[in-house]
């Protein structure tokens, strides 16, 4: 059996919750394939070496044999060395006294150095995900200094907010999530979000039900949307800790549609570029996608119905003014 | 395509991290299958019902298809109901000012109450993997209360010692953990764990080489069983936390080797009855065990050398010991 080369995955917040429910699920070769060896770029700030030192130590008493080579770094142009995928999970965390302007302020330089680190050192076919918060302008920081790397290999995840969409529908319905086809969200990861079932349906055999058959219009445009944009906090409520593995796994539903490709809608955070839905260029937008041949598609053929374009243009508005934000912050 | 029908996992401690690092491997269809439905009772006492709740948020949200129905209980007689497999996390948490008297004392009522509820409820033919620590003495409680389960049916995790075992080697050789073969632990998961690797070899294409040759007995006898000793306490120190992925990464290797079977020795803590190494019946020992169509064997062909009887000897006397204490206090 000849042997695959290793590829390169990196990680930075590597010394967070949300990496610590990802990597394993990583290392058992869930994600890249059981016959796929890589090595894992750790990357974190100075205080979480020390945890990811220990990390790397269960990792090793895991016996995952894909694992080449492991690196912990607090540096970018070291991490992201070579990289074929880098999960950008690490971002300033929230506080309860910022402003939405505080927090990007905090993160745009780190988004910055982040994408000159990537264009510098990552493969130029790098697909990069970010997690961290405010996860779409974070997304559109990268790609601004990201120039080596094409925009469209740069996504924000936007897929826990459709997984969230479809985990309702499904309690609602009482039907298994694996029926539910064709939700996603528009626009920011945020309270505006948008979800649109507008072209979802329930599968069943080969039965086809449009979900707006199934449900009040009322619950579409008041519960529904309203317990998905709480959703995360109901489970930092319920846990004491935000969600972890639930993140952790819509990056690997994500990344799973982006490689592997899906005939099904998808929410993904891509570049507006080119659109056909009015978004204004050069924002990072969760649009529905479809995934072919290791590449994504906006879905090009969908008819918004006047309230979701108001949505649409109420997370535009929001995104223009993150992106006015963050640039000027960075001119200082 | 005929849907299986669903199995019922049933865990215990099901809020703390381990699980939280289990749970979500088990539901990606890792452990049971792709195509495998299953019920998840999850089991932990009151002041853990939020976190449970929350998890539960967390999986629904991750779209895991194969889960069928949830149920989080503090009671183990609704918790174990019709349970193929319950995996037993929970124990009482060691302290500092603890001795391991107090602790046999407090864990010894809980596996008691578990004991009969898996006898009174779970199917006859459970697999039970205990966890909590004393880990041994716990499976053995276990064993004695749930009089309507075969014995061979309720093991202890000892999959991790041998997993750390194997994940120094590897460092040690400087090969990858998958060419290292029949090293296993006897005994009890306590610092007088003693890892044999008189039996292990060095798998290179079809060359085997004994790791007798590869590495210095002082080696074998002092840093190596002093360094799997340490290695929870060093990944405490530098995580700040103990061991959960790794521990629940252990828990999949050993369910997987018992269920899907393995030839090369995996370490199982198992009922002594009818061994041939002189361990006295009715005690849960960590032997080498090989594995076939669900169930275990004690291997049988092994001539452990003197020192490593002096230590299955130290063990057995540990073991007993644990087992007078524990027995005594349930009899208040």
């Amino acid at each position: 059996m000849t042997q695959k080369e290793p590829i390169t995955v990196a990680i930075t917040g590597a010394a967070g919750n949300i990496a610590y429910s990802l990597i394993f699920r990583i290392c058992s070769g869930e994600l890249f394939g059981t016959d796929q060896p890589f090595n894992l770029n750790l990357i974190d700030i100075e205080p979480g070496m020390s945890i990811l030192e220990g990390l790397v130590m269960e990792l090793q008493d895991s016996n995952f044999h894909l694992i080449n080579k492991t690196i912990c770094t607090t540096d970018p142009f070291e991490g992201f060395r070579d990289a074929d995928y880098a999960i950008l999970l690490g971002a300033y965390p929230r506080n309860k006294n910022q402003t939405r302007k505080d927090l990007l302020g905090k993160n745009a330089p780190i988004f910055k150095i982040q994408g000159k680190a990537l264009s510098l050192v990552a493969k130029r076919t790098v697909k990069v995900v970010v997690v961290g918060n405010p996860v779409n302008t974070n997304a559109l920081m990268t790609t601004k200094f990201a120039e080596n790397i094409p925009k469209e290999n740069i996504i924000a995840l936007t897929r826990l907010d459709m997984n969230r969409s479809i985990s309702q529908l499904s309690r609602k319905l009482n039907k298994n999530v694996s029926n539910i086809k064709n939700v996603f969200t528009w626009g920011n990861h945020s309270a505006s979000q948008f979800v649109d079932l507008s072209n979802g349906y329930l599968l069943e055999g080969s039965k086809k039900t449009p979900l707006t058959q199934l449900v009040e219009e009322e619950w579409i445009y008041g519960k529904f949307q309203k317990t998905n944009q709480m959703r995360g906090k109901e489970v930092l409520l319920k846990r004491g800790r935000s969600s972890a593995g639930s993140a952790a796994n819509a990056i690997i539903d994500c990344l799973k549609s982006w490689i592997y490709g899906t005939e099904n809608y998808v929410s993904m955070g891509v570049i507006s570029d080119n659109n056909p839905y009015n978004v204004p260029e050069n924002l990072i937008f969760s649009f529905p996608c479809t995934c072919k041949n290791g590449t994504w598609q906006i879905a090009k053929d969908l008819k918004p119905n006047d309230f979701c374009k108001k949505m649409i243009k109420k997370n535009v508005e929001e995104l223009v003014e993150e992106r006015r934000i963050a640039f000027e912050l960075l001119k200082d």
